[in-house]
């Protein structure tokens, strides 16, 4: 029997997949809530005659959708995404900033979403938060040359960094063949702030803080899926 | 006979190799004027009691270090680099602000130039200029994955980029594994804008702007060598 989470997770995934148009370039995102959404997506492409191409966020993600029969594409045919749909670790209601990269797909995962026209976020509620860092580190992907240093400069913002490791304990390499600094920052006031200090600081390559991509985030919960939309300023 | 730019490069590269000081962590930069640098540091080396170690900025730095036989140290063994000495496309004078990696190599060069507590520039005098980007393109490092994107977020803050190609006319490959956009910019009036814009380029890993990194730079011209310092501002 699934947990109420997966349970929450399959709701959001299906209502997202419930939006895809026929004809739509979609962005697919990584994780454990994309993977139910590609799920759900490759049901209707079964069911219905719909026509669609995917573009992967990770190799997992192309994987999963090449067993699922999902036609992908790359940039080189599309260079504009219609609609990403991707997970988050971190929500914030209001701004919609999130945190992402937990999974380590951080890197990919922001170049699709700033290719998009629209992204839509699903998560489970859990993954509301107040502020960005209440219960994530920020994950930092950097240049394995001279990793020392930059973990330096990344402490010196204030980042606490740790370098992560896979399963023996070497470092933890990302698809893009970079390492990944989770920084502990803690609960943020001004996650602006941090994201452009993480911009500027050499030897990362991009970090997990997604402000101003999402458009709407479809969070699962008791009450059913509810549509989180940009508060306006 | 070496042309006079050729003893231009040699003179400045001499003059660097006399400030290094025994015990020093040594950068070492890339680029034809680096590699004189190198000759002329494994000159004193070899007559001296002069006990150094030196962090190549590339994979071609290393191998010429190696056949010079300067020892060589990884960021593992020091994070922290005493002296870098590099050469550079372009160079104002004043602020200092550079133009590098129009040989390829400017990620590690950055990284490199961030771990240094000095930095000194050798340029013969024909690097000198009023504006940045008077005569190179600046060199943006991408992640491959959706560099048509990346190329397109490049075209919208002003850059009209390339991408870099090799002789087999497959895109050019970094180091650190990243292709390279060229970008013309023309003559900046605001280095510092430019860069930022940089920075926050989702897909750009490093660009060639080095603003702020060198503490003096040597111009070697028919007067000699000249020592450029920061103006006080």
């Amino acid at each position: 029997m699934p947990s109420q989470q997966d349970q929450y997770k399959q709701d959001a995934a299906e209502a997202a997949a419930r939006i895809v148009e026929n004809g739509m370039v979609v962005g697919l995102g990584s994780g454990t809530t994309a993977q139910r959404f590609l799920h759900a997506l490759a049901g209707r492409l079964s069911r219905e005659s719909l026509r669609i191409v995917g573009i992967a966020s990770s190799d997992q993600t192309a994987a999963l959708a090449r067993e699922l029969k999902i036609p992908l594409a790359t940039f080189g045919d599309h260079s504009q995404i219609d609609l990403v749909v991707d997970g988050a670790d971190e929500v914030v209601p209001g701004t919609l900033d999130l945190l992402k990269g937990h999974g380590g797909a951080l890197l990919r995962e922001k170049i699709v979403a700033a290719s998009g026209r629209k992204m839509v976020i699903i998560v489970d509620e859990s993954k509301i938060v107040e502020r960005l860092g209440s219960r994530f580190s920020v994950p930092v992907e950097v240049v394995p040359f001279g990793w020392e240093t930059t973990q330096k400069r990344l402490k010196d913002i204030g980042g606490n960094p740790s370098l992560r490791l896979a399963k023996n304990n070497a470092p933890f390499i990302t698809d893009g063949g970079h390492y990944i600094m989770d920084c502990a920052f803690g609960p943020m006031e001004k996650p602006k702030e941090i994201a452009h200090h993480l911009d500027h600081v050499v030897g990362a390559v991009e970090h997990g803080l997604f402000l101003g991509f999402a458009s709407e985030v479809y969070v699962a919960g008791s009450d059913g899926v509810k549509i989180l939309r940009k508060a306006r300023t």
